[in-house]
């Protein structure tokens, strides 16, 4: 059976394995107090040309929610597209936390640095605003829930509009690197490291056994941070083993090179689809295509290969996800596109 | 100044404020135990024909995140129109208690039976439900924020889907007194206590200074519900207050006589909008009319009367509302019926 | 049956009460935006000499909750006497808003400069102190829960230690009245709004039917404090009587003259107890007094009287609480006097 | 430098990381939905003749916040010793949670039956008791902070004592495999399914790079606890590294022969410092040595070893802490013995 359900099935790129065999035996501090981390983090740092805080986190729930708890005061709320991770597929991690999310219609999963102000701007306006939830962050993901990339154009007019209004600015970057190695990207780290007031670069989706570093570029936001860690659990005892991961990832570009191949792989997948005449359902230049299929090529499909059922749309189309990896071998998207072409 | 702006804006029916100045001296025991508590608690039992719990509150927002908070498991967010006031109007209690709400789309403020069905259903469908939040509670008001009423009909629908489903019932009364005496309202009290597992009977915009009456009927609520009221600050020092006002509001069915007042004036401005050949948002049977003006014909208003601007519409007309009450002067609804006509 | 179990068994003195009969009528803004809540903040600020905010709430444990909530961060704690109400009788407020309470052993109610600094220096000290909750808040009450004061040399002393360290000073006032009409008092209104960040004046327990009083002087926990009060369900929707309330109590020194007489009547009952060889737990200037009786003598007292039952001595005798308030008549305090002497 | 700080400085044992890379390439469902933790889990289950639910965590603070969360409603708090790792060591992760932790006085890091029941019982004797924190649940560690393990009787008495008053009873086992194989302990696996209602085997410290399996035996502990586990972030993306360690770790006994090696070193040293007259703080038969030295005897050994510095006693010895583990050497042992015996 062929496997294009997620990008995190297999363990880890075998360098990063490697590189967790190699240092089994030696004895460091825990709770990331270690070398390793020490060094990954320098390393992060240069990369985004900032000299933020890097922090290492096991998950990307646990990330979203410590970041978001951290900033927000009690009474703020966190704007982001409806379809955002943590809106939808955090069993409300964040309202556990004590904050409403606070949705936006969003666009292949995306939203306007228009739509933010207009947000934040009704709710100043409102006289009697204090009985309503006050946005006080923007949580955004870069790809997005649907492969999707902002632009720099886009990314930047939204930090203009959250650094006028005092409202912070996350970016969710579970998949970052094959955002960074996508065709017509033009967002790279050190822009998100400017524009941001804090991002992720993750580790789990593209080779590591785990990991999502965070970058926390504004100062209010670093100070203290590792407490809030502690609380949700997320200081990892033997620390040292997300330090080697982003380490061996990151070394020699390889999150590059590897995102880079699992976004070939996905173009090949989307274009074979459009070649049978199957629209998708926004384009994407990632490791993750969403063709629409009808309910008989979904099930001819399922014989073979195990991929995601999305959705339904109005018409009886099937909404589903293929996803590539740095794992992905070449040879079974020839096959893939083989049963493709035979729809 | 005419007022029409809410239904809070005086003090309390004379005969409840006489209640407490008479009783004033009487030295009780606190925090609700004491015999004023025990006595209106066993007249609203008589009243809605049910053997539940009666608490009493100060004010709704605590009564509403009380409810949800002993109801719910951590991982069980609640159901409700988008226009619920737990979902607009609370400033995100309910998040700061932990949990999320779900917002169903209403018309006139009212969700279906149905629409309460799917969203549980396609919940439990989901193989990866783990990763969402878990529908545990419905959250209706009656009178609604629109001031429109579910029927007898469509309660009961809501309530077999709830039961059916292990969803918990809650009914927001704070308007309660309201749709009781409306016309064409079939649904009394024993009906919301026979359908629901907990609902309120509001005093504060109903005639007393303040209080809700909150009566649980679902034995599982019920156990050691003072505990959850303390802790969120919700059990008054002379909690005898809250007794004593609702005993003076529910004998001789002055609630009811109140209710029926307000809602007397209310279709009189209704209509007289009607007349004008302003629309309504919606048919409400109840305290509050919600007429749609132009920015001329608010503004003419504006100079003689308090009412809300709620909202704009997409062809410019407001949508605005007048709010009626006991303290309502017949008098002053003439007035303001003038100024209508003169528009 | 003689009453001296608690300060809130009756009403509202005469006098606030009639405030609240006389402006009935009155069309006011909702939830504190009228005009008695500005000219009762404006006269508490007078009081206080601050240009600090005010805040009027019903209850002692929404306002502690409330204050705290705003002012820690979430791996914050707040420090205070093991018997500090927030302790050990608000059904763990504080927890339920996500915070550790960290009780230092206190003497007659009391904490010191010098534990407060120690507490705070040891968890500096700790090189691993992020896995322990890091103090950012100090709680007091004045007068304490035994009744006792702090001097203004003591609060100077804890001020300058939280100063010094970056910790939040807030005093729970709920029967401040009593404490600044008690012979030996040193602790001023302007002196609480020079040496704390936040404090209460207690309305409920010396003369209002309910109501406390929140000055803020910190600035940074004055942004957005009615969000916070909002979500936690506390802006009273007729808020007037909260600011109705406080006018009729501050006006003339009516809180003075009202505590004054609750002290006298209080010192009375003391002496009669000490006259008789009881000893007092503690010396309590104020309208709390805690005599230590045999269970033999307190049965005899119980037979005519209310009164608390506080805790067992190791040595067999009851600590019991006598509280005196506003509406304490002279007569009934020679009656329990009588049978003091008969014991 | 000789390493006894902690027993978590190395990665795994050699036969764990093995199976990791020997999977690494295998295609698996995410989040524990896999074939691996399946067979860990009915493993687990054999080991403790027990037909409980098993979830695989990641560390410790994550599984204790989420059991607790799981279990309490939220007026209750959690029982457990002062020392207790969820009241000391978590940054108030409980609290965060909205649970007061309810500290009962420790004699070797243990309570008591008796000390449970008189908790349990002085608040149901409260009239007010809905003032004040419900107890709802037991916090037990085996071993404890300080080694010590729970003979089957206390566990027992305990056990009852919780069913007898409807506490759940949870058993923290980070270090349960040195407790299990320690000399003279009587408390086996299926003695904790028959008599708590949830406990931890730990990973973390015993052998795996990361992991703590908890094991739920009461059912109604057991509903929906996936859903919590996401909500905090604690369902690892790639789940199957937890069932594929723990498999490892449990086969042939490894678990328990790792421990018996360690608990072994661990005698050896205490021996050495009883030898040189050094008391130990409490006798521990486990991986964790409390030797009491002076100063200057702590500042020789500071020169040649890592070691904790715990506390201060009154007579100026200091509390410190040696930590053996699966990885201990035997030679390091000797050397460090050679160290003791300079002193």
């Amino acid at each position: 059976m062929l496997f294009f359900e997620c990008d995190y099935a297999e363990g880890a790129h075998p360098a990063v394995l490697e590189r967790i065999c190699t240092t089994n035996l030696e004895q460091t501090a825990g709770y990331g107090a270690d070398p390793y981390c020490r060094q990954a983090a320098a390393l992060i740092r240069t990369l985004c040309a900032s000299n933020g805080d890097v922090h290492f986190f096991i998950g990307g729930t646990q990330v979203n929610t410590a970041i978001i708890t951290a900033a927000l005061r009690p009474h703020q709320g966190v704007l982001c597209a409806d379809s955002g991770h943590i809106n939808v597929h955090e069993t409300g991690g964040v309202e556990a936390s004590g904050h409403k999310v606070l949705p936006l219609p969003g666009r292949a999963g995306k939203i306007t640095a228009a739509q933010i102000a207009a947000a934040h701007d009704a709710h100043m306006a409102d006289t009697d605003r204090e009985h309503t939830v006050q946005p006080g962050m923007v949580y955004l993901s870069q790809p997005t829930e649907y492969g999707t990339l902002y632009s720099l154009d886009e990314l930047c007019a939204i930090s203009n509009v959250c650094r006028s209004r005092g409202l912070w600015l996350y970016v969710d970057g579970a998949r970052m690197s094959y955002g960074l190695a996508a065709a017509g990207n033009d967002v790279q780290l050190p822009d998100l490291a400017r524009l941001c007031d804090a991002f992720t670069l993750g580790g789990t989706k593209t080779g590591t056994l785990f990991g999502e570093a965070l970058i926390i570029t504004a100062p209010a936001l670093q100070a203290d941070f590792r407490y809030i860690m502690k609380q949700r659990g997320a200081l990892l005892a033997k620390g040292r083993l997300l330090g080697l991961q982003f380490l061996a990832l990151l070394e020699n570009s390889r999150y590059l090179n590897i995102a880079a191949h699992a976004n070939t792989q996905a173009l090949r997948i989307a274009e074979a689809f459009r070649q049978k005449g199957c629209d998708l359902l926004y384009p994407s230049p990632t490791n993750q295509q969403f063709p629409l299929l009808t309910v008989q090529q979904a099930a001819a499909l399922d014989a073979h290969c195990l991929f995601a059922h999305w959705a339904s749309l109005p018409d009886g189309r099937l909404v589903t996800r293929f996803c590539t990896s740095w794992a992905t071998r070449s040879e079974d998207v020839d096959t893939l596109i083989n049963y493709i072409e035979g729809l």
